[in-house]
């Protein structure tokens, strides 16, 4: 991802935090120079340097993960349009503002004991929100027994990991307040998503 | 994409719908077995099959992009998590539905003159939205010849395109009436553009 000084994300725990909330991520591999993706909700361990997802296992990227001669994921956040009429500088031209981190990684298939613990930590992170939290609990072990056959757990050991933080830092103060402003009018879930992170701390 | 037949999208006017909706994609190309990817504004034009984007010059990414051994493109829609205890339907496990289409293609460098037509469409299509519309008549002639030296445009002729639509299809109508009920419960963006196309015409 080209990447600008000023636009990088440097920070490993920002960088972390960004995939735990964008979690569900893009799993890119080339393997003989052909590209495939599928889309997976990951999870990550922090201390091990570790994401974790799954496939079916009639998924045909699962025979290439391990094989593969690069595997990225890109977990891509909020992303908005910018119009030059937002801000107070003229001769200004459009342009985009967003957030995404990559992660350049080893894919390795895991035991059926780590993919039950994926598992569980994927209900637990996205049952989080409700009220009724639903937990491999309910269901009967036959229907664990049935499902782990039809899917297969991996990590991905990170290698490099790469986030960039388009949020108009080469602006001016005026010229960002426009663009929050503006942003604010469109009453947009992503448009408001960014103008949340260009008033965070992150900008200078 | 792994894409399962009752989830495939298979009408080409609905493919080339989603990409102009979901018009900020992933760019993904393979060199020598190296992944690169990066976000890009793209348009499309339906009669040529072809979609348009540019980059700044001093991207990486652009001296691959003629000589990529592979290229997709990615243009993600809504996702979110599907909880089991929204199901009428006993003994269930989570999932997420979502939409994606991805676009294989061949790609080429554009004249100034057609750089000139994408950046021109490009702020057409984004400008809609508001009152007072932006456009390159906005800025002078000099403003515009000094952008044009920072960027360079491409076009990618589609070779094959392919989505995925995955709405609770595979499950019963009471089922989908459960997960639809639990996406609107949440209020948030995502979830409610996925229980928007739920209800739509796409399901049978």
């Amino acid at each position: 991802m080209y990447t600008p000084k000023v636009f990088e994300i440097e920070s490993k725990d920002e960088l972390f935090e960004f995939i735990e909330q964008w979690s569900f991520g893009d799993l890119v591999t080339t393997s003989e120079g052909e590209l495939f993706v599928n889309h997976v909700p990951f999870v990550i361990d922090k201390e091990m340097n570790k994401i974790y997802g799954h496939f079916a296992i009639k998924n045909p990227q699962l025979a290439l993960l391990e094989k593969a001669a690069d595997l990225l994921v890109i977990f891509k956040g909020a992303y908005t349009y910018i119009s030059p009429n937002w801000y107070v500088s003229q001769e200004m031209v459009p342009t985009w503002n967003f957030e995404s981190v990559q992660v350049r990684g080893k894919a390795k298939l895991v035991s059926d004991g780590k993919l039950l613990t994926i598992l569980e930590q994927l209900s637990e992170k996205h049952e989080r929100l409700f009220e009724n939290l639903w937990s491999l609990n309910n269901i009967s072990e036959s229907k664990i027994n049935t499902m782990m056959k039809m899917i297969v757990g991996f990590e991905i050991d990170i290698l490099t990991i790469k986030g960039k933080s388009k949020l108009s830092q080469n602006r001016s103060v005026e010229d960002r307040a426009g663009v929050i402003s503006g942003l604010r009018a469109q009453n947009a879930s992503m448009a408001s998503i960014i103008a949340d992170k260009m008033e965070s701390g992150i900008l200078p």
